[in-house]
């Protein structure tokens, strides 16, 4: 199935100059989201996962169905403030200024096999970030699965060595 | 299962005198959520569901591995200004004051069966707006599957003739 058929690309949006991938029409329909993710978890199963870390909210889109079909946990990575229980923190740049992510401080445990799923690979800040919250948890990072990556904002060299795999390169 | 041991509740959050439902020590335990996931998805067939629809950010946790075990569309609500393209808005009440959601104009299709999946019901004024908000797009809403049902705030009075799962409830 070519899934880049599916995505809907949306000129000068959130502002001018910006061609916005719009995934909503893959996860609308049934046989490609469930396409999608199929190829996500036999990453998954590749590189030995278990655990599903995603951030919000379109990393729940991509890693919650991942989660289920291995019958492993997801655990969310959320904006400050959402989640209820302790927290800890990182920091990541934006184009002006910086942004915090969070996770629960239980929700990997030390030892445990992660990947990270998310919709979108750009310039990998929010990926780095969503890595160093699971490493100071003790979390071991297996691997980043993404639907879409945009290769020329170089993602990859942001997030170094650890392994990467994406369904739809632009 | 009972599924009850795995919620965590969380006292005074996010404000004095709240007893917080937190859902997260669900999600991160696989046969927890798998089950959970897998009681949605036997009433998703039941009501004979063609596209899920959830309100972000804990309504995808929920309804996206039903969508990819049924092999059907996931639709997302979400707050006004994170959908890229042509959305619809419905408001709904807040102890001050009003919110408002919104989804894709073309996000469900006229004559669809809809199942809406949400982690919480409470007063039940989002998966009121979000009824509505099907409506005004033409689909027939056949269900709505939540994780928790907190029974005193009588969100099942405020749906009204729509039929409701609830898994917990306290």
């Amino acid at each position: 199935m070519d899934l880049k058929q599916y995505v809907t690309t949306v000129e000068n949006w959130p502002k001018e100059g910006i061609s916005f991938k719009d995934i909503t029409t893959i996860m609308d329909n049934g046989p490609a989201y469930k396409y999608a993710t199929d190829q996500i978890v036999e990453y998954a199963k590749e590189v030995g996962a278990e655990i599903i870390v995603g951030p919000e909210a379109r990393g729940f889109i991509i890693g919650c169905p991942v989660a289920y079909a291995l019958e492993i946990g997801f655990a969310p990575v959320r904006k400050p403030g959402k989640l209820p229980r302790e927290v800890i923190s990182a920091n990541y740049g934006l184009e002006y200024g910086q942004d915090t992510l969070t996770m629960h401080n239980d929700a990997v445990k030390p030892g445990q096999k992660v990947l990270i799923c998310d919709d979108l690979l750009a310039t990998g800040g929010t990926v780095d970030a969503t890595i160093r919250l699971i490493e100071k948890l003790g979390g071991q990072v297996v691997g980043c699965a993404f639907l879409i990556e945009l290769t020329e904002l170089k993602g990859r060299e942001k997030i170094g060595n650890y392994p990467v795999k994406t369904l739809i390169t632009y």
